[in-house]
């Protein structure tokens, strides 16, 4: 059902040197499926993360920014699937400590030098001690090839597993970037998703990797939605491991090259989620232009993005526009003037003036709603601002998938 | 599929004096078809209104407010479906205007007199000369005990006509209210929902009838969502005929006793529309207590309100409550204590400390989400304000409403 959304090529993840992902089978929540990974770190890599606005923020998460704020190196990430560990007060924190402290002591470090992730159900207690029985078996697999049975080890409600790789050349030699994310519902990041991970070799110190980390999250994973549900465990991480040999510093050609590949490749993981999202049967980016500031046109984009009347009618393939139009009008901007802004439907422009543009045809709205990829674009005129976000329709599947998880 | 919520009899519905309901079959959008309301006032009426705050908002409510400000006395109020003259622009102005003088003309007084409505399809010219059309056909059968009629002639996605009737002894005196409502997508009401009507013979001065209005709009259509879309048409509208010879004055118990009995049936009218929200299958109440504003309480409600993951979970009848969970988290209090708060449904205590209750029982919340009527009560422990906000599930049948609806 996703859309336009290949499967990753096992042979076309890039190994990231100086990173290994071994995975297990731990029965967190099933049984014989792929529900736990263990990332190791060679000595000198650096981790950047951000994490969820979510006030009710999982146990991982904390101890996640409990553990980077400490300024150890980290040597290890391990993310179960099955269960989020989040709504588990105190228990669920005691059940995170656990985990790290035991990959912690196979690994001969500290457990401040462990970073652990969960997804998957939320309010149900982490069963611990089958995570811990299970890394032995991940720990023991581990290799720098092992990146697509990483992206389904992450697996929720995802159909498919998401990864991509690319390189660049920084200074005359060729950098490597590998990432994977998850993530199909109780999408819509505010930092980042529930779970995204890239890794690249070059050598990046802790702080520009974190506002790296941070300006690539803004342009990627913070643009996304499915359902307008933010997540209690959204992460976003970053590890340099520094193997190429080729170290970036701030506010050089060098780090202008990495951002725009980290970039790219956020953006692309995060188009994943949006592609796989729940139900999904169309990949509809919004793009608002022309805003006073670029506060305005998140707003109106993300009005556009969350309606539910206006999901269906790109669901049903209906160029019933006159939705887009009213979710515009409840974006929240008191000034706007809706007598001058123009809205396009891919190329055609369908209104103006406050009303139906002249020229339009329902014909020709009715192409554009019918293709899989759509574009909806929004002209303000009263600025040079600019704001996208990327979502999905909502369709009979949305309901299912949503009524019968956890059953 | 509406939730409890009987037909209205035609019986039940007391005509309020001074004022006469007509409809027509005017053929807007369909033919033979209830969809042209005429209500006639007699000299002395008071009306106030409050209106959608929507940017995109409609040719006649842009009309309404321009009237309503001239002070002039209103004589007559008419409403098509069909068609919601919204996203037209100055065509659809200059229809509204039409409607008006033409109307006016054959009541023989002016066209600022006279206030009209509109509600169906956005972004389609209003067939103003078939709306024309109708006014003598409206007009020749008006009687004082029409509002069944009156409450079918305004449907769209309804599923039935919404209208009920109270009494409240005055000063020794009965005076009537009845009132009608519509609408059941498109339900995010910010001022009042599509549409509402409520009269009294009560004789209130328009100052203090809009007071009146709003105290009651606050405490009802403002305080419902079906899907979280703010209409460009809503109104609600309140009629003081003055017929009975009850005259009401500010700060007496006579106006206390009114304000009670126009709030209760404005409530009743607003709870009609959520229990026949598209596809609805089960009616929610989300009571918020404890905040240190009605602000944040009601941010938490509506975070729990608009949310598809919640929705569909109440659909489903599936305890999941870690959603509710990650609403309540997610809503916006950056000060939010999570691990202080309580959460019930209904009599049964699903969370606090910031996890599952030790004494909660999947199986409580198994019969407690069967129900068709629910309550979710967050305690957040650290003020004394409340809010209250009523919707109602996310089902298959809301996605094939909206994605067939204009097909």
């Amino acid at each position: 059902m996703a859309v336009n959304l290949p499967l990753p090529v096992a042979a076309e993840l890039l190994p990231v040197a100086g990173l290994e992902l071994g995975h297990a089978e731990a029965g967190v929540r099933k049984a014989n499926r792929k529900d736990l990974l263990v990332l190791t770190l060679a000595p000198g890599a650096s981790v950047a993360g951000v994490f969820t606005a979510n006030r009710f923020c999982a146990a991982p998460v904390q101890l996640c920014k409990e553990h980077l704020a400490q300024g150890a190196p980290i040597r290890a990430l391990v993310i179960n699937t099955g269960n989020a560990n989040a709504g588990t007060g105190e228990p669920g924190l005691a059940a995170a400590r656990a985990t790290c402290a035991a990959l912690a002591e196979l690994l001969g470090c500290e457990a401040r030098q462990v970073l652990p992730f969960s997804t998957g159900v939320i309010l149900e207690p982490l069963p611990v001690e089958r995570i811990v029985a299970g890394l032995p078996q991940a720990l023991a697999n581990r290799a720098a090839d092992n990146w697509l049975n990483a992206a389904e080890s992450i697996m929720t409600t995802d159909t498919q597993p998401k990864a991509a790789s690319r390189t660049v050349q920084i200074g005359g030699k060729t950098v490597t970037l590998t990432g994977m994310s998850k993530g199909a519902g109780m999408i819509r990041p505010n930092m980042a998703t529930m779970l995204g991970f890239v890794a690249t070799d070059a050598a990046v110190a802790p702080a520009l990797l974190q506002r790296l980390l941070k300006d690539a999250a803004d342009a990627s994973f913070n643009c996304i939605t499915v359902d307008g549900d933010t997540s209690t465990n959204d992460s976003f991480m970053l590890i340099a491991t520094g193997a190429s040999g080729v170290a970036v510093e701030a506010d050089t050609p060098e780090y202008a090259a990495l951002a725009e590949a980290v970039t790219a490749l956020s953006r692309q993981l995060a188009q994943m989620i949006v592609r796989d999202g729940e139900g999904a049967t169309k990949f509809i980016t919004v793009a608002v232009e022309g805003g006073r500031d670029h506060e305005e046109c998140r707003k109106i984009a993300y009005a556009i993005g969350h309606s539910p009347l206006v999901k269906t009618a790109f669901y049903a393939s209906d160029p019933n526009l006159g939705r887009i139009l009213a979710a515009i009008g409840y974006a929240g901007i008191d000034d706007l003037d809706v007598g001058q802004l123009d809205l396009y439907l891919d190329d055609v422009l369908v209104a103006s003036g406050g009303g139906r543009h002249p020229d339009y045809q329902e014909a020709d709205g009715q192409r554009v709603m019918r293709q899989a990829e759509i574009t909806v674009r929004v002209v303000l005129r009263r600025g040079a601002a600019t704001a996208t976000v990327w979502t999905c329709d909502l369709s009979h599947d949305y309901v299912s998938i949503n009524a019968d998880y956890r059953s």
